[in-house]
């Protein structure tokens, strides 16, 4: 399968597609608006994957190029980049690929982090509204804490929650994240699903920030 | 200490009950609106903890008169009752008491359930308005399932949120919480952070009803 990893030069990209890189055969597009930085953050990560024994194939494109040749499409930019680049790249995205979003509206103040999400009730709303219709959102890899995720030394040993209205791209995604070693993929529902799974992230920093021996946060369901 | 679990011949003051009866010395004050129903809850509550190998300190009570006597009170009630029972025992709430809340507010559609907190952003915000200012509200015991914490054949194994605004409080709390065997606390912030606390149980409910193996969940934070 061909994934691309949209704004794959940050650190949520950089944890999947070592992770993909190393656990499976995947071809692995990482995008970005500059595809000369897509290109060096390949070359890191296909280094990273050989530093541990793999042999990854990973390459760098512009977002529009990366998700034109995908099958699936992680949106691994902030939130506040979702839409544009959603816009930037749906006339590549055919009937029969899948959007995949990870991201969560957050907000700040001296309290710690609180889910804040855009008006139209989630960051998965948005990019439902986004993407055409043809094609379907799921919902995953929220609650990955990054840094634990690109350090392959480390296991991981935790949960990812997968939502979304279509069932064959749920199904889809959920093996995915399973050929993941370590990671357990759990469903949680449609997209209407979303808050409650985005709420996690800013529960899991402000764990990791007010307890002695937590940082890299991740959950695990039992 | 004494501790009343207000509402608690529901199935989370059940639990909290035979676990602190079990593994600790604590009075515990099963309140009821019907004394006769406490009395009966705390016979049985003292029985399965003597089945289990200990002896616990639990008599029935009014709510009011339960709330009166103790140091901490859990309302232990569903969330629309949150308001009168708090009303009904507010006279009996001294300062230097404290007031735990373990509810949710949640809706449920064909979907599944979804986090639904009232007007005032959450369980833990009515509380604190409900209540007089000289008694700190602190949120705990969100998101364990009651029937894995009624049985005492069952490890937890698991985690709970604690927060509010009083940290002398929060403390607390926390510490009583941990001498329930099994049971971690984790600090997440002030009362602010109770929407995202909140929110893990209607996340919790799907979870389990959606994917095989899993019911009566718990999390944990690592």
């Amino acid at each position: 399968m061909r994934i691309a990893l949209l704004g794959g030069t940050g650190d949520i990209g950089e944890g999947l597609a070592v992770r993909w890189g190393r656990d499976t055969a995947h071809e692995l597009l990482i995008g970005s608006r500059d595809p000369e930085r897509a290109r060096e953050a390949a070359d890191a990560y296909r280094e990273t994957v050989a530093d541990h024994g793999g042999d990854a194939d990973i390459a760098g494109y512009d977002n529009t190029m990366a998700a034109d040749r995908a099958d699936v499409a992680v949106l691994a930019v902030p939130p506040y980049h979702v839409v544009d680049t959603v816009e930037a790249v749906a006339d590549g995205l055919d009937e029969g690929d899948v959007l995949v979003t990870p991201a969560s509206g957050m907000s700040r103040d001296e309290d710690g982090f609180s889910y804040n999400p855009p008006g139209v009730g989630s960051v998965a709303a948005l990019v439902r509204d986004a993407t055409p219709d043809a094609v379907p959102v799921v919902g995953a890899f929220h609650n990955l804490a990054a840094g634990r995720l690109a350090d392959l030394g480390t296991e991981l040993g935790i949960d990812t929650l997968v939502f979304g209205d279509d069932d064959d791209a749920v199904d889809s995604i959920t093996q995915l994240a399973e050929e993941i070693e370590g990671l357990r993929a759990l469903h949680v529902g449609g997209l209407g699903a979303a808050p409650e799974v985005e709420s996690l992230t800013p529960l899991l920093i402000n764990v990791a920030q007010q307890n002695e021996g937590l940082h890299d946060l991740g959950v695990r369901f039992h």
